[in-house]
């Protein structure tokens, strides 16, 4: 194990120690585990809460901030918060407004979202909630049924954020949330597995030399194991896979999106090849990102995650946000 | 190899193009491997160039743009970049002030960095050069004479670039980075080796369950090889090893910053043990910063860096920056 922690069972109170002293704009409450924005409750802004299993940072609590999520509650490692962090989340960020929760598709954060939503509306917390499930790879896998909630989730906080900080209600909040989702595909592979504090070991056996096309970002099954392939042949690979599942009809959104242990060298090669095949698709490319934002631990590896956007979407993508991982505009 | 590339060859060439496609803000010549801000030369503004091999990413591309760098020049995977893309850097940026190079000491660098010099005044650009040398892990290494340039060169480079952003003189520009470099300590350590594109196998040998103490970044050896150690033990020994070299007389700006490989999960964890051995030997940390900077391909570890500010120094760290990797304020 060649970690850089004290004991696995410190490890999520011990980064929110760390982020409290780096990020004074943010309160974070370790012992509740939840990260909020410092002046929450915004006053007739609808309040994002998401949160999810700790290890896929900066998601989400990196993403908390001016113009993106009011809150988020980390589990531990790969695993689901529990109903009692997302009331108290929701409850800190309420002005009146009510809350979204953002929700990846996983059995364990779905239950618990819609514990905390009931618990919440008897606080009298109006609550809307969408669900993340851009993950293309396969229908039904460990931890899910239906489709996974990957890169999207990034675009789902963005542009629902951006909307609720110019002051849309809950409804159109989530309609926006709803319709980011809905007009998003994700495609991830792995080059190395990742391993969790816990168990100290790679979480799946990948043979070097070999790759998971269409893994999950907790190291779950993808459709096959393959030898190794190029920067160019995983491009293919994946854009094909989503264009196959949902072909854009207007520009997009793109993010490549590192697993955490790929070098950004890597990932900018790798971008290079993603529009390069676009072009060829005829796909229209009008933002694209780049960088380590919804990450597997230290899993080598990487995801592409297609946004179509209207007029209105490109707007609020662009609109100011400031938060620790993803910053412009102000 | 686990590699997200096509060839070793074209690493840098294909890295340069994704770089291109994600930032339309900046001009890449990928033939003469140069990343330019699209709007220099700055009338009246020194212009700041830096530039090493590459494998460090987001250094120095990535800190390219409005408050920081105007240029940056990507040698091969951990080689200098050649006089040649210096001096087309140079003569891109100068709008008739100046330019800094800002080199970090290893041999190769230095060398080149002074033949460009040498060149650009011949075509009667004012150079002044800053060297960076802020690690205190060993003096005279693998590839360098003296200390070796690490962490600080993100404070030299963000400083010194909002300096000049606010049109300070070329003397002044050197002066506030030699400032910041003289007052800037770091330590690395390494958990893991990296691994080349070229070489395809580990640069050195680190057995498992052991940590190199004072590591390059490069992989260059330090001062000792350790049984692996707790983050707790890691922050007290880096932080002590930088005050024996250098106490601070006043408040500090802090870099947490991760090799590569490393989970932002654990860099937030051991920035809480960081700011902790601070408290304890009585530093005032001003601002701190943590994440994936000053990177050594896919190695996984961390180092930190010291920078003692003065009212002028904050205020430089406060003043908008807009690059790739690093952006607030605008």
């Amino acid at each position: 194990m060649r970690m850089l922690i004290n004991v696995p069972e410190t490890i999520v109170a011990d980064a929110l120690r760390g982020m409290a002293a780096a990020h004074p704009d943010l309160t974070v409450d370790v012992e509740n585990r939840v990260i909020v924005r410092r002046d929450a409750p915004v006053s007739g802004k609808v309040g994002l809460v998401s949160g999810g299993g700790s290890g896929h940072e900066p998601l989400h609590g990196g993403f908390v901030g001016r113009g993106m999520l009011t809150a988020a509650c980390p589990g531990e490692v790969f695993t689901s918060p529990v109903p009692d962090q997302m009331v108290r989340a929701a409850a800190a960020v309420d002005s009146g407004a009510g809350v979204l929760f953002v929700v990846k598709n996983y059995t364990g954060d779905v239950l618990n979202f819609d514990m905390a939503a009931e618990l919440a509306e008897e606080e009298d917390i109006r609550i809307a909630k969408v669900v993340v499930n851009d993950d293309v790879a396969v229908t039904d896998s460990l931890y899910t049924a239906g489709r996974r909630g990957t890169g999207a989730t990034l675009f789902v906080e963005k542009l629902a954020g951006a909307a609720a900080e110019e002051g849309e209600p809950l409804e159109r909040v989530a309609e926006i949330a709803k319709r980011v989702n809905e007009h998003s595909r994700s495609f991830g592979v792995a080059l190395s597995a990742c391993t969790t504090p816990a168990k100290g070991s790679p979480t799946f056996d990948l043979p070097p030399g070999q790759l998971e096309l269409g893994v999950g970002i907790h190291g779950e099954p993808g459709r096959e194991r393959r030898a190794m392939m190029t920067s160019r042949e995983i491009a293919d690979y994946a854009v094909d896979a989503i264009l196959d599942d949902r072909r854009p009809t207007g520009p997009v959104l793109v993010l490549v999106n590192g697993m955490g242990a790929t070098p950004l060298l890597e990932l900018y090669g790798f971008n290079a090849e993603v529009q390069r095949v676009l072009a060829q698709r005829g796909v229209v490319v009008a933002r694209t990102l780049v960088g380590n934002y919804v990450t597997s631990l230290d899993m080598a590896g990487c995801s592409v995650t297609l946004c179509q956007i209207d007029e209105e979407l490109l707007r609020l993508w662009d609109a100011p946000v400031q938060t620790a991982a993803l910053r412009w505009g102000c």
